[in-house]
């Protein structure tokens, strides 16, 4: 499996893994036992962090708040039992294997 | 390469190849050409969204939710220069090799 | 009574009388009519553009989306019960009459 | 002047009397310190924490956090010279005279 490519399916590994783990070794662990309003909350604020780098700050910056927000939404979808498979699923429903090539995608939907 | 764990790659292919799409034609060109305030508002709208589906909605509605929130999220990276080989490699700095092996991960990071 | 300093006061009056109105005329009616996820949702969109528009905007345009959100926030508390001298007890109960009486605040709190 | 009616005049006059003060000492101070891109953020994160209690919690939590998002505000009115009027004047005008009285309102705008 191409390691950067799949990398949210591996950091959704981790996370489940370390939801088993002691809450005052692991943040994952703590974050999951805080319960999924906090995540919920969590997910929310590095959202909002992404969207205010994109407008004051450099693109390295924007890096690492995606990076936080990509890390919350796979401790939000173990949280609740959702897993990544679902939404590429989704993502491949709308866009499809016509939408995924991007020599036919002209005017054909997103 | 795995088609469902390189989703986001491929998302971001096609928001790239749909940049240069007429706006009237192409949801995500009339995104672009709304300018980078608008897609980071919309960023944040989706995460909203997820943050609140997961406290009153099926697992299903944040399956759909995300798939916005990922969505929007290229479209951000593509409209600022981004690439997601950029966001893998911060979470690869973070998780780390032996980050992602489940076996060796006990307590030792996030 | 003052007529801007008692401005949410009397705009959660309108709110609450518009609570009953017909959905297709009135747009509070709308808001009350898709219960409160919909209108927690509107609030966090209108903190988001308020908090954007602080970082690209001209003051006039924070202004006007610093008065939806208050719309949008009253509108939420008609919704669950809340009153606005319910919120201004809080504010009171925080910054007390010494926390409001700028003359002797110095370094005593907030 | 009615106490509770102009409770955010108030609370302006506090925070903007506030901005002189040390960082150390003042949270609002140091709010101020850290520029408005900060207290954009806390805007958002605020108006997250209400909309999410607004779905999980007691009225008493919604009346809290309403409390945070309202002082957060006014911090930021106050970082980029907004005043209170300016909000009041924009919400008479959009309500109005007939907007803000109740016998009048029915099907004239909001």
């Amino acid at each position: 499996m191409n390691g950067a490519a799949s990398m949210i399916d591996r950091l959704y590994e981790v996370v489940l893994h370390r939801k088993g783990a002691a809450p005052d070794i692991s943040y994952t662990a703590s974050l999951f036992a805080r319960g999924r309003v906090r995540i919920a909350q969590k997910l929310g604020e590095e959202a909002l962090e992404t969207a205010l780098a994109t407008l004051t700050e450099s693109s390295e910056h924007v890096v690492h708040e995606s990076a936080d927000l990509l890390y919350h939404l796979t401790v939000l979808w173990a949280a609740i039992g959702v897993k990544p498979t679902d939404v590429w699923r989704e993502l491949e429903r709308r866009f499809g294997t016509s939408g995924l090539d991007a020599k036919k995608t002209r005017g054909t939907g997103a």
